[in-house]
């Protein structure tokens, strides 16, 4: 059985997306440098992402995080999921989207599921959609704390950007229950320095 | 001419402090493991520590720190700034505390100043003080923040613990600048991950 992994870009005072994010702008105003390790990373930096899309069965995404990626400026052939590292289409990863009701359409040709019962069940879908292979959750902020927050998280892959954002979508929030982890490596690129946690039982 | 530095530890979550924070309680709630590097660090934490203390000719700390370290279970002969690595009194930095109001007594007999013209005043009589040496804001949490937030710091030093603590002093709030900062170390503690960052002007 596979890890559920929380993988995702933070700047230092831990926004995921900077203010007005949106279809598009998925980042945010000025977050766009919070993936400059993603476009513009060195191969230690690229090996991570291509190791991660291998890895990974099946994806759980926020409703918000969904209408970005398959809005007219989100994912293409060329820019999928795992940024460059788009699997080929017998490959990809299952995707499951939490939301409130599923979209009237989707553009991409990719599997989606629409979870309308909260992110318990979102990733419990997931770990058998995904088998051996693991679980990420990829964003939007809110489901990637949630599934930290309500204990469903392995392991927490923060990809921490050497930036103060000052505003925007915060990945955790007052109130969030508390938590030791235990560092498994840290990688250190240009741009971002990536740490890979476990969370302790 | 020194540089001024921010030098603090968080948690993952932002926190410098865990919640309920006072003069026994120095670390709040649950904090106390974000100093673990601190008293029970590897040979290269404690080099860490030894080597900021003497590179320190001033340091620059708000009211609450204040009372804790001069409060009754706060720094001792055995326990003072720079946890035990305690320089002789002729070495000692100066040290300015940022309040509204100077304290009617002092228990420690350490070179205190207390400034009450805020904290660019203050990061500015550090200078003078440290000459050749460093400026270090050592906290609270706001006192770092602006002295981060007004420009006012060459780099920051985040020791980040490897743990959520959900509540307590936050290190940044919503609406600081954005900026743009250069790691130029990392240390991998078992705890603990120091970042080493300098402010992009």
């Amino acid at each position: 059985m596979g890890s559920v992994i929380v993988d995702i870009t933070m700047s230092l005072d831990g926004f995921v997306t900077g203010p007005n994010a949106g279809i598009d702008n998925g980042l945010g105003d000025g977050g766009m440098p919070l993936h400059d390790w993603v476009f513009d990373g060195v191969p230690e930096e690229t090996a991570l992402l291509r190791d991660a899309v291998a890895a990974t069965g099946a994806v759980v995404m926020g409703r918000r995080t969904f209408d970005t990626v398959d809005g007219p400026h989100g994912w293409s052939d060329e820019l999928g999921y795992g940024a460059g590292q788009v699997p080929p289409p017998e490959e990809s990863p299952a995707f499951f989207v939490v939301t409130h009701r599923a979209p009237e359409q989707v553009r991409l040709g990719l599997p989606f599921t629409f979870v309308t019962d909260g992110v318990a069940s979102a990733v419990e879908q997931a770990r058998t959609a995904a088998g051996e292979r693991d679980v990420r959750t990829m964003g939007g902020g809110d489901v990637a704390r949630q599934v930290i927050a309500e204990g469903l998280a392995d392991e927490v892959i923060l990809h921490v950007a050497h930036m103060i954002l000052g505003a925007g979508t915060p990945l955790f929030r007052d109130g969030d229950p508390p938590a030791s982890l235990e560092r498994v490596r840290v990688l250190d690129g240009p741009a971002t320095t990536h740490l890979f946690l476990r969370m302790r039982r």
